[in-house]
């Protein structure tokens, strides 16, 4: 099942991609578990939410340095049909090649956002459209889910640790 | 990009699926947040590990009940190139359809576990291999990465609350 991966499927790796997001949504579900930790406040619930808006903007606006800025030094981004990019220099050159060939549009919803102390994850969905900049590629659409892992920096601010991905719809042939 | 979905993606879908694992692997990073939780004990990496090595013993050996049985009742399961598999009947109905097709071998290896109090996640690496059970189908085999949610339940064991994993190899044509 393995095949050498080209820059055409690179590309369209990152194509079915995305990242995070927009809307404020979900609230964090119930747990039957033992609470040794703190859940999360509002105001922090409200923070990691925001990270996803801060991805979109970047994104939607095309700036690598950005979307960049939204991950922790040593965070993974987890897309599919291609190895784990790790740290962040290789995630600003993943979301970087994406947005030289294309003009994107992300709409992201969280679904679900729950935490304890400085740790949460992010689950939800989105949708978006890649116009190509060089006539010669085509243009694409996808609809997805993702689920992200965040954690509260020294500064306050809560990056993503971990950002995975993957579409709802079937492969294109 | 849309297009509806077939039995057979569906089973490839599944194919190119995996869940969880088996070999103790990874230490929690470490995070520079204000820690305002309770980071988890020896014991409790162990128990989260060891809900891998459980779903990879029920992989192994076909046990759709077995499988569900390491999902919360409200877990969600989020294969790539199909919709969320929300609860664990529909979880349990994934593997299963999967499991009558195909006799797997999962090999599934954690990376990084992290958590505070009852809230948990696992990143990790998977191979797997498939043989069909009718000789029509073709066999399979895989490798990729998993992002598992897991919170601690009233009884004390650590159930997935949410199973994420992709390939990392291009699509097949």
């Amino acid at each position: 099942m393995s095949q050498p991966m080209g820059r055409a499927v690179m590309v369209l790796a990152v194509a079915l991609a995305f990242g995070a997001g927009c809307k404020p949504a979900g609230k964090a579900s119930d747990s039957a578990g033992d609470k040794t930790a703190a859940e999360l406040s509002d105001a922090d619930l409200d923070a990691i939410r925001a990270v996803d808006s801060s991805f979109a903007v970047a994104a939607n606006a095309g700036n690598a340095d950005s979307i960049a800025g939204v991950y922790a030094t040593n965070a993974a981004l987890l897309p599919p049909n291609m190895p784990p990019q790790k740290g962040r220099a290789a995630i600003r050159a993943f979301w970087g090649g994406f947005f030289q060939a294309y003009t994107v549009r992300f709409e992201i919803n969280s679904d679900v956002v729950e935490g304890r102390g400085d740790l949460a994850y992010n689950m939800g969905h989105y949708r978006f459209t890649a116009v190509p900049k060089a006539k010669a590629n085509p243009g694409m659409a996808d609809e997805g889910k993702f689920l992200e892992i965040l954690k509260k920096q020294s500064d306050g601010s809560w990056k993503y640790v971990v950002d995975m991905y993957s579409s709802n719809l079937a492969p294109q042939h």
